[in-house]
């Protein structure tokens, strides 16, 4: 579906077009055009492919969907993927933007996401000064808004991990601590596929061999980077906080085990000397002359009860009850 | 076996040819010669060294089979090893195709495989336009080929994975889950091995120092490249939950046999009550009033039955029981 | 709010001057000014933006805070952020030193940190035949200082993980081991994420492409590299040994738990048999001429606690009492 | 001891030589001299260094022997250490076999091994027109040779890790599969200190900056380079499976004992309520009604053994039993 | 305090001379200085400062002490740590020498070491055409000497990790084990903290960029290097082995108590029956034929002892007992 399609010259929205007209807007120096589609049918890009002479692999790239992030280079135009992540439930719904790039027009194409550019254009269109740099300024201020989005998501993740952690030396909740963790992580995966491969991309984007294209633009371009950069620092330390943390649950685990085995055993060396007494002086034998004691029986009580309670106060002692 | 062996000349074919008229095709200027072998014998592989003038070391590890994936340059002419995985009850048969390339050449070499490639030259004779590019673009497609049938195995690990996470938190499932998880490791190393050399070898078809045969398609090379980036992607993520999972299982084990203990120690306790104070009245004392009551046993009973019934109602609360 | 704000001539100090003052200052050649902010304010850091002549993207960055500690280049300008460690409590108070250098002025913006930098500004002052070395110099000081504070807090970090390594192999400490290694970890996860990056970001100011205003300098920031490689060893000793201490200290529980296992195994052992024979010589058989005896009771009481004794003495042997 | 000294001439071998006289026949263009030591005294060393010129340290090398598999220039020749392995019981014995190359000699030097090179002589003798290639050929045949007895080594390793994974999920093999791996993964590691120094080593003889007397040959060395690769990535793959196999066997030594246990929890509760009831009517209460009656003892039995059975078919059920 | 202060001459030693005169004597062409200082105090370091022209932060460095292994370049000169090693009790005492090199003097500094150098010095005298080649030559033998004396101290561990070894799968020996594996990881750390970073420096001596004054002892380093190399993996292998010697022991850990569990299972199964079946006639029913007849008590009593017998049969088949 197209969403938008405008001719920009020197900055400054011109009109909004009708696509034929592309490629007659294209032809005039000074003017670029930025087109926005939205989950588009095969027919849409091929229009598209021919308008702005897309490269066949790239257009099949976008049409199918499903690529990891990436900046391509295809003659002096360019094609990027990003990924859009929207939480839903207890996962992520993974979207996509593919975005192709020539020295004359912008055109991006977004699968299966919500998160729409808006206001991306409009604050674009509100700073003439800026857009004046073309469709470099158009991509990085793309860019900038995806990775500006994942921000809030891997916070949401660090506040998950810190919840997680709370509860990680408390008693008893090693079950639900481990299905939690187990969950966490996967969305870290979600997250850092996202991420890890386009920061390697957006890297190719300033320093060493720029695309010409892109002169001028490299220090925003470095801003992306770095915080892309930042996110992977992040995403890195709650992957390896939730492999510790999955670690010390199993060691929380063994160690509530045993000390609910030491319980165990206390308690039933306690009652064992219980029966056993109770088992000698239920035997049958003739000559038990502490039986036909009339003190016989609260003696014998008092001798369990004792026994027991001394029993009870070695263990609490040693810390097993 | 000897599968096909035409002639081409400018994209398009002329004939079959017969394997002796080889060398002659080759001399005529534009003109290149497609052969397909299948499990060939040590003789037919010797007559097309002689013929195309293959490297002895190239054609040893075409005869011995077994490679790993690899792209090796001999002079002008290149010798390229991938491996085919078709799944097979529990585990891949695992071939091999050898191709070798020249100026004016393809060869290649099908071994253990049951995957043919007569639907790539009959799409590639239906191009001209594309096959005009010769050998590098035949290269390609048989690459492009080999590649595109990785992803439904690794779509299907993917699935597996996703089946043994659902119960990975189920009561009573961790032998069948680690046995399950191993051999799904296995088959993950398994595909690895196919895919991440192939990637390093096709990396160097584009960028870089290219062999200049392949200057023109590199655009093409980066595409495979690039899906076997995303496959093996795709393949450390498995690999990187698999042992994650290998790890929660066995916090599982840990965590339901310390739920089991629990609730072993609970009802051994309450068990313990009932013998302890059975064996108290079990004794042979004869001073024990208690006993000669009318209301004696019913209230013993009543007792026991109500320590047991509050020691339960303890335990419940606990989460023991 | 504004700490310092002063010109320099020469290495010497000529005046504490007026804000509005600095691009008078600027202007003159040989002088350079420093200044110091602390959590400044939007329109704080807006006048030394346009005083100074800051990128945008820069001053942006110091604005937010929350930065990963980077050096950047902006053309002939540099932008550095560095982190400061207060310990509070059983954490950090991390704050951020956003240090802007020009060929002519130095702007260091500090944030949520009580770390000031006075006694430096002091010491430089009164070695004006380095502080004639200009912004560079006055870098090399500030990040030195901030490596400096660094060391006690990992010698902290080592100090701690030693005592604990004092009672890992103590008996029922686990449980305080295993809390104190993961808050340890947490710790050096915060100090290894503001030296690593710092690291990294110092050794571009020395050997290969050095921006022009540090040349000369090269010496003192390679110390300073120097430093943070030390740092980043220590922290890297200090990660490893934890994650070994956490596996020997779940060795611990696991070995602990087996020895009070036994030790179960064996009193359940010996309680049983005394049960045993009670139950037997309780039974009420007719025949059993042992309970008409005289010495029926003491022999059986006497063989109780022989038997008992023995089992006792072989366990004790075996070790497992 | 002294194996063989012989001259070659444009590939043909022209005389065995005594050891004075290789100065004699190093100074004939065309002509090589090759020399095979075993076990050198120091004096024998002492000869080669003056006779063929060695690097002092080279020299030393060889004669201390535990070297590292290496390939080292010195000057225009070259010093190459490669390990040899032969079963040994349990266990490798590792052999040496040093090199040294010159633009007309070859020394080889072996220690500690029982693996001889006739057969590489003989051959290499056979075919004068690849032993024309000279001292580089040499080295070629002689690594090849080497490489290839690693073959088998690793199969065997790989063999053996499938002998222990069809024991891994079976019950009670754990203390052996865990012994077994453990034996293995020493293996793996020493066979991989064969092979990943010397893929290293071989790897500076083609491609790059390759020694003068090796062009032409390189080829061959990246067909030994490719060889040693794929044995390296087998090795690799088999250290990461023992790795997984350790901790499945971990997992299934805490499954087998947790089902153990809820084994043993099961008999135990079923034999504590027989206890309990038996306990109950063991009592010495006067007016137990049930006592007296003809069909209590019947009955009690019968109550007995139901509940049991009704316990036994509920565990049975759930999978305790 | 000073050690040794002597001036060469074309790799004769001229005589000691005293510390004043040693900027004359650098004043002579091809003659150089060596100085051997020990546990230095500030002042006499101030001295050589001054004398040879140290830098200010190199001097700093070898002031304070504890630095990392390396080598610096200053200028013409060059500043290189080394550790010194002394096994003491359990643990390392860990010293340090520093050195300085220039065109024509050695400077070497060592602190809380008892290793002199003495005997380097007396060898080197003895070789003049050696002691020629100036200082980079003595820093060779200086390096080679402190590298030389980490191969004991690594196969003292390799030979320590073969003790543990034997044990690893002895029963009772885990709590045994795990301290001393836990007690050997930390000496191979800080083993490695002196071998992995000079490695690292030393590589910088020979092949690529080298500093002047080392043209020419290029292959002494390379040996050098080469020497740490091997200690490195040593180390590294002995690193992996405790690794998974740690998880084997937890594993053996688990077994045992497996073995443990099961042990204690059958008796307690054995015990139960005696006590079911003796609480069975030990009830106090009228009508219990069997307790009347003669035959009854020996009866049970076979009875028993022929179930129990059964069961340890039974038991010990399936490996239990």
């Amino acid at each position: 579906m197209l969403i938008n399609c405008s001719a920009y010259q020197e900055g400054n929205k011109i009109a909004d077009i009708p696509v034929p007209d592309i490629s007659e807007h294209l032809a005039v120096p000074g003017r670029f055009v930025w087109v926005a589609l939205r989950d588009p049918s095969h027919d849409e890009l091929a229009v598209m492919q021919e308008e702005f002479g897309l490269h066949e692999l790239a257009v099949e790239d976008a049409m199918r969907g499903n690529q990891r992030p990436k900046v391509e280079e295809y003659g002096d135009s360019l094609f990027a993927v990003v990924k859009t992540l929207e939480p839903e439930g207890d996962d992520y719904q993974v979207g996509e933007v593919d975005i192709f790039i020539g020295p004359n027009f912008v055109l991006s194409s977004r699968r299966n996401s919500n998160q729409d550019f808006m206001a991306v254009r409009a604050r674009a269109e509100r700073e003439p000064e800026l857009l004046r740099l073309g469709p470099s300024f158009v991509l990085y201020t793309l860019l900038d808004t995806v990775v500006d989005r994942y921000f809030p998501l891997a916070e949401a993740l660090e506040w998950e991990l810190e919840k997680i952690e709370e509860r990680i030396f408390i008693r008893g909740s090693q079950r639900r601590n481990i299905e939690r963790l187990y969950a966490l992580k996967s969305k870290v995966l979600v997250l850092r596929h996202a991420v890890a491969p386009l920061m390697e991309a957006v890297g190719k984007l300033y320093g060493g061999r720029v695309p010409a294209m892109f002169l001028g633009a490299e220090e925003y371009f470095r801003d992306v980077h770095d915080h892309l950069f930042r996110l992977n620092g992040t995403l890195d330390t709650i992957r390896d906080t939730i492999n510790t943390a999955i670690q010390v649950n199993l060691s929380m685990t063994a160690i509530e085990e045993s000390e609910v085995n030491k319980k165990l055993a206390a308690w039933a060396a306690i009652f064992a000397t219980f029966t056993a007494f109770a088992g000698i002086w239920g035997m049958n034998f003739e000559h038990m002359p502490e039986l036909n004691s009339v003190w016989g029986y609260p003696a014998a009580l008092g001798l369990m009860i004792g026994v027991a309670g001394y029993m009870y106060w070695r263990f609490r002692k040693a810390g097993w009850l």
